[in-house]
């Protein structure tokens, strides 16, 4: 009778456990999409017409939010999620532990509203080095979003193990 | 009976054909790794120290070797795969079809030698843009390698649909 | 004798108004300095060990630091004037004025302290994006700096003008 | 009378060197912009539209053309003389003594006929790690070019000397 009763508590716990997850998980993304929708008013994307802001939320929960900022020599440019990465880093954190990128492009007639944006192949790289099982929120105009782990999105991925560094 | 002939014949038809697209794989793999392997002893990486190459197989079965070309400034730097890619697309080249990358350090005691090296998530990208169908073949430094593809090592893949260019 | 004390007077203002932009100048150095050796602290620089600090200061004279933030596929890193000058243009700036960089490494025997560091090629192309007659502080690790402009670093600089945009 | 023989012998031979040199020179520039008049070609430039050649000397007087590449994800691309230079290591160079580069828009309202074309800032970087004392010849539509050392297009360079490597 007691272990039955011990048995249902423990459910109870994990039940109400997953549910606070979900529901944290669920405040996280709202609040990261909220910031890189904000920070995506600041980008310059001349070249691309194509406007992105990204949130990257640190181990300590600080939220901190970037732009795409492009170059006439396309190669210097550097994406939405890259910018709030290093803004982060330069800012004394290290370890990211979700991030959000939403994005659209300027030129109405380019707009696809329900198109989750996902992060480059770059900026994947860029983001495992500062990966602690990262959840990343792939956010659409329309303000719908999916949710991966950058373990999903870079598998098998090349990083400092390889270099033995 | 005429029917369970036909079937029989069938069976035999597909297997043969697995057994020759897989044979076909084996060989391209090998002649892929071979290349990446000869244009390795090229590469310029007195940084890191890390020489790899890469070979990429175009539609037309023509193979292009690349290795890494790094620089002071380490941004300004090119990987093995992307500079096999750039080869194969200033010789005209369009489509790819296969990519192998191998590499080990120059320094003795950072050699890993049974690690299959994965592209990263920049070279990734970098592939994605001529993708068709691509497989890619990571070598380790005792010769072995796994078989994955790019859909695999970039799902959910940003790209000109994006932009909607 | 008016015209002689006109003349005399406005000699002195002009002399002057020299002076208070060569203290202006010397003071913003000092700033953007000071700033770029803050940042400096928060550089990730794990592969190459060369610890970069950078500051912009933008039309309104705000000061914005960076660091260098590094990557184990080096390409995908970001010198530290580019991490100052992404999180300036995503704090809503356009213009930036002067720019200091400072950087040494974090391996004693490869400390080369009187020498002064300058922007590479990229952070050059990506400081001309925004570039309002800037003045660039090269600084080295004991403190002296030279002075010279990004027009001076950079001449005959491709820019959106080629591209017609 | 004999002195002034000699002296006259001395000067007709360096006025004839001169002239080798500046044929050579001429030869050369004609040379490396029809190779990058032919590498533009095969050009992947559909977000830029901007359609770039280049070609490398080597120090054996080897010539190597490239093309720009570019990516969906912008900052992902190659620029056409970082395809020539890494074309040129990939098969075993290591000095370039000359560099060509020639570009404009696929879109004819966009062209600028006498314009000539420099490299941006980051190729210039990269073009650095193989300077051997290097002439570029910056070439426009029309055929003018105008010829300039790499020396001058970077001054105060940030190079491998600054890392003591």
């Amino acid at each position: 009778m007691q272990n039955c009763s011990l048995y249902l508590l423990k459910t109870i716990l994990i039940f109400t456990e997953l549910q606070i997850n979900s529901m944290t998980e669920e405040s996280d993304a709202k609040k990261l999409i909220a910031a890189a929708t904000a920070a995506r008013q600041h980008a310059y994307c001349r070249y691309s017409e194509f406007r992105v802001g990204a949130a990257v939320m640190t181990e300590d929960r600080t939220i901190i939010g970037g732009c795409n900022v492009e170059n006439a020599s396309f190669p210097v440019g550097i994406c939405a999620e890259r910018t709030a990465i290093v803004k982060a880093v330069s800012e004394g954190h290290k370890s990211i532990i979700a991030c959000a990128v939403i994005g659209w492009s300027d030129v109405p007639q380019k707009v696809i509203p329900d198109t989750c944006l996902t992060p480059c192949g770059m900026c994947r790289q860029a983001l495992k080095e500062f990966d602690k099982d990262m959840t990343i929120y792939c956010a659409a105009k329309d303000g719908s979003y999916e949710t991966v782990t950058l373990a999903e999105l870079l598998p098998r991925s090349f990083a400092s193990k390889n270099l033995n560094v």
